[in-house]
């Protein structure tokens, strides 16, 4: 048995982490290809070179790009028809790696085959894939997904470019009707691209049967825009340089009938409209599926970032010192501090825990694009569960980048050390490929849509009671007040209460009891909507936005914790498993204490207990600080991949200087005396002098 | 009477704000100097170009600054003798203006004047200022203010340069003993600057005096480092790349004695040392003294960027239009939206109070450098005041910036809105002039100091009484939570609580109880430290380090509260006052919402209570809402201070246009009919032919 430490956080002694042990799970089920991946970014061509006009930075981009095709690293998603491995999982877990080296890589090569190239690869015909998918792959035709317009972002069905159909000629009129409908935001578009995917309304026989997708050529060999279209720089950005973002403007531009990637929707010549799917709303989603690639994958990336920005941050704080604290001669490593521990080390743990829940949901992905599963209802549930994971990884990679970069002051923001760099470019990540907050509202709408289904088929009485339920929720909050009141005997002592805050059913309760109450009271209070006339409704609906995006947030806070308690299970070294164990703790916690008044006024939590919440957060924060380097040396990085200078070291050496300096110093004869032990020296001599 | 919502809210319809008033009070005491300040920088030359190496920046910037010069717009902090004002809130007022330009000109002349300018004449005497000021600000003489070191920033007591003084030349040997001991980050440094102050350990006669200042020359005429000074680039940074950070290594550089500069130390010829100050402690924080501008002036100018993003985002909030909620033929501006009102109304809240506590640090500041109350206390209230709000001020600039720049989606991240560039530049101001973090530090130390001194005089009843309460603290809570259930009946009514919430007393109740509370809690958990040894002080202290920075950052919400709540005085239009005491209203219960577990912990707010809080503050954000447009208009900015496209009313034409479009569309004969539309009617034909 190891030695228990005063509160309960567990035995201490034992607690050694392997890192060798730790690194292989938290690669995760893709780690083979990520291996091999990073091996390949260790290459210094693949960096990224600060201090260059956007001019400069989009050719070096593309030259990276070409030579990710040379290397070979960029076929993994395709058919293998076309040498490519058809494996959806490695792809994207090969990809995410690509940020370590330069977003601005990772988003161009995204575009152009994750978007152009699977634009063609999902909606096209095998016509389409033998004609257009060599180019592609090869970035002979570099291309851009033009689905974004100026006028509408994440609302795609209202999208205003229009493809008339034309029997007389064939062809299909792309045309932009009004600036608003002018594509925007289009990476490789301002320079580079030679053909486009664009989306816009399908109307033939009179009929707009909706959003398709159509292949253009836009540039000719010359690289000039071809006749009726217009190109226009998006212009310099806040991150993200080395992408050539643009617009495209559309004068009823003709293209053959046939370059309608019709898998899901197609016109026959004259004009009539099939599609496989008849419901449009649902051929709509369907179309639109494959956009869950880009989602998955920001989130490994922005996972990776968060990790570099850790792996600097705990490393200088075990490096640099400041402040002579305890008055000894030497002063404190940052890292000692308990609020520098509060800054980083919740936030390792929200790392490690995005970090398994982004493998679950790259596991989903490639069973839903290999066919493993790919039922309607998986489907949905991967769009859900990325539409919920997103926006937490997203934010939690810039807030950690940004909390990276304050923690080692002004050395942070010195684009050698990359944090404000890597913030910079993630930053777009937040509201594109879906904006953090209309996903989150998208799985909200999902939670009280399956809170909705239980109750579908009830009988009356069943939803009668609950209905009585909510509307005596008052009551039901004023017996959790008074079943507070009633634990105090056995909770005022505080490692009793750590006790009960450590165990694992505890956290699963007080975690899915919020999403689930939460969503029964929106549920609650929205039930009357369905009878309101349309305008009313979106009101009352709006009324709840606030409330029902936070219930949203907390299915995440569930998610996350879920998946890092199945990942402990992998860990089998007993001392990692504590460490681990202790940061799982640490990501329950934080999240209930960042929520706590919500626990009180709900009686989940009482006021005795939730008092000695962030005494114990302290405890266990300085439980992992010995094994914080350790953790973030077990994310499989190498210098080449991290190349900042605050992990280098340099600063350890820099410290053993100055140390060896004022040793050697102190040793001498020569150190002069401070004036403040001489003005000391005087008063103690003239105190004596008074005294004889 | 106006008429009144079902909240209590206030009257509603009396509620139009007069821009022009409001204006004039938002702009404060130094208004003039403000408007003279806000019309020079309207000239395009002093406006940021995007897209530059920061090789071209730095000359662009340094241009800029001579620009300033000529336009006599750096002068008013410097004596009349000189040329100056010897006004020195004016010279705050107007400098932090320079960042709606170009935070790297304010920064740049931040360096040149308000620190390099700024050491020679607080610190220095009326011969140095004669000698070196002249050519200070007339920029012929561009100077570092060398302070800062790799081992040391925020701990300037413990740098390691040194300078001897060797009494058979007379002169000072000014020297770097070892690299982390190098001057870093230090502005004009890597190209422009010809001299530098330079602080140092001055040591003379075997006794080391503590940091002092030095004026020296770094590069000859051709700007070439002088020998034995080593000049190296800090490179490219996470913004501000306007300006040229270097660094300064010196090896046994010599320096005529007479280069100290000497106002509160000085050495006589053969080294005896003198000074005004007895205690080597007091007269560090007193040469440290000018530092605090600095901190006045970051606030000021994170003010007026929080206020820029706001306008982008307000008015593009006004404009843009998203998702068809109301099924009425036009979609919903981006500001009708509960979630957006939420993101950016209590922020303009926040930016207002901000607004207000900045107007009363600047006048405390022009109490102390005109003399007209610059006694120790005074200037001690100062230094805690400046402290307490620039953290505050400066984080609550870069998220504002960030939700500014996440409200207007894909195009916030556009270099021509300015928001991610803004927030870049701003990055830094959290780190510099004072960490953040050391900064509330000092705050939380001051405020229990002062709890101290409250008991100092105390007899010992009262003594005694008042650690005994603070030992049945658990008692106490434990009452609070009776109370809160006896409120239960009073409080269960939301539009009571409404009524207690907007009270102004329970306001300040809540927000002063916290502070005093907090810091009686820390006060009386440390109160044993004195007593212990010293390595054990400092671990105790260290394990309440999160609690008393929490309990500063109390302090600064009710110092914002307090400026808010007097600038409200002066506020005579009644509607202009309903607008901004709905602000105020919203100011306060969002602090109160977010550590809202604190107050229910500590039974100061029932649970009833509590959960009306949200719903509460929801209604008033819906009901500034409607006057957001005027309250960033009153914030005095011209189209040529914001420069933002999304702030332009480009986003009203292009959505006039499409209304325009489908208008006429509608209209027409041509207009698709909806496939679903179509399908709708088909059901529709086939349920009647069946009942046929």
């Amino acid at each position: 048995m190891g030695e228990h430490d005063d509160a309960g956080t567990g035995p201490i002694d034992t607690a050694t982490v392997d890192t060798a042990h730790l690194e292989e799970i938290l690669l995760g089920r893709w780690a083979e290809t990520k291996r091999v991946a990073r091996e390949l970014l260790k290459d210094p061509q693949f960096h990224k070179t600060e201090n260059l006009t956007k001019e400069d930075h989009r050719e070096r981009t593309l030259k990276q790009a070409h030579a990710l095709v040379e290397a070979n690293a960029v076929h993994r998603a395709f058919p293998e028809e076309f040498g490519g491995d058809a494996d959806h999982g490695a792809n994207i877990a090969a990809f995410e790696e690509l940020v370590t080296a330069d977003p601005s890589l990772q988003i161009k090569a995204g575009v152009q085959w994750g978007l152009f190239g699977a634009a063609v690869m999902h909606l096209g015909s095998h016509e389409h894939q033998k004609k257009w998918l060599p180019g592609i792959m090869d970035l002979s035709v570099p291309g851009a997904y033009a689905m974004t317009e100026i006028g509408h972002g994440s609302d795609v069905a209202s999208l205003g470019t229009t493809a008339t159909y034309d029997a007389a000629t064939d062809e299909f009129i792309i045309h932009t009707p009004f600036e608003a409908a002018t594509k925007r935001f289009l990476g490789n578009a301002a320079l580079h691209a030679t053909a486009a995917v664009v989306f816009a309304q399908l109307i033939t026989e009179g009929v707009n049967h909706g959003v398709h997708c159509f292949y253009m050529e836009i540039r000719d060999e010359q690289g000039n825009p071809l006749p009726g279209i217009t190109i226009e720089d998006d212009g310099h950005k806040g991150g993200l340089n080395g992408v050539d973002n643009g617009r495209l403007r559309f004068d009823q531009v003709r293209v053959p009938r046939t370059n309608l990637l019709n898998r899901y929707g197609d016109v026959a010549e004259g004009g009539a409209y099939s599609s496989p799917i008849e419901s449009p709303g649902r051929r709509f989603f369907t179309m639109l599926g494959t956009l869950v690639q880009g989602r998955v994958s920001l989130t490994g990336a922005a996972v990776a970032a968060a990790k570099l920005g850790l792996i600097g941050a705990v490393t200088y704080g075990n490096q640099r010192r400041q402040f002579n604290a305890t008055s000894t001669t030497e002063e404190e490593v940052l890292l000692d501090y308990q609020l520098h521990q509060r800054r980083l080390i919740p936030r390792l743990a929200t790392t490690v825990a995005l970090g398994f829940a982004h493998d679950n949901l790259l596991a989903k992905l490639d069973d839903v694009f290999s066919g493993k599963d790919d039922s309607d209802e998986n489907r949905q549930e991967l769009e859900t569960l990325a539409a919920a994971i997103k926006p937490v990884a997203t934010w939690h990679a810039l807030d950690t980048l940004q909390e990276a970069r304050e923690a080692c002051g002004g050395a942070g923001f010195i684009s050698e050390n990359r944090f404000t760099s890597l913030r910079a470019d993630l930053d777009v990540y937040v509201t594109f490929e879906g904006d953090n907050n209309v996903l989150l509202q998208l799985v909200a709408k999902r939670l009280l849509a399956d809170y909705a289904a239980e109750f579908k088929n009830a009988d009356v009485g069943a939803l009668a009671s609950y209905v009585a339920n909510q509307a005596g929720s008052r009551v039901m909050h004023r017996f959790g007040l008074r079943k507070a009141l009633q634990e105090v005997q056995d909770t005022g002592d505080e490692r009793r209460s750590a006790n009960w805050f450590k165990q694992p059913e505890v956290q699963r309760d007080l975690l899915s009891g919020r999403v689930r109450q939460m969503v029964a009271d929106a549920a609650g209070e929205l039930r009357h909507v369905a009878k309101l006339p349309p305008e009313k409704q979106a009101t009352v609906f709006n009324e709840h936005q606030y409330q029902i995006i936070n219930a949203a947030k907390a299915h995440a806070d569930l998610l996350l914790w879920e998946a890092f308690t199945e990942g402990l299970e992998q860990v089998e070294h007993p001392g990692t498993k504590q460490v681990m164990t202790w940061l799982r703790d640490i990501y329950a916690l934080t999240r209930i204490e960042e929520t706590l008044d919500w626990y009180l006024i709900n009686g989940r939590v009482s006021g005795q207990r939730a008092r000695t919440l962030t005494p114990y957060i302290n405890r266990l924060v300085a439980r992992v600080r010995p094994h914080a380097q350790d953790v973030v040396d077990s994310f499989g990085y190498a210098p080449e991949h991290v190349r900042m200078e605050v992990a280098s070291g340099a600063e350890q050496a820099r410290q053993d200087a100055a140390n060896e300096y004022y040793r050697k110093l102190r040793a001498s004869s020569d150190a002069p005396v401070e004036e403040k032990t001489l003005l000391d020296r005087k008063r103690a001599q003239k105190r004596a002098a008074k005294k004889q």
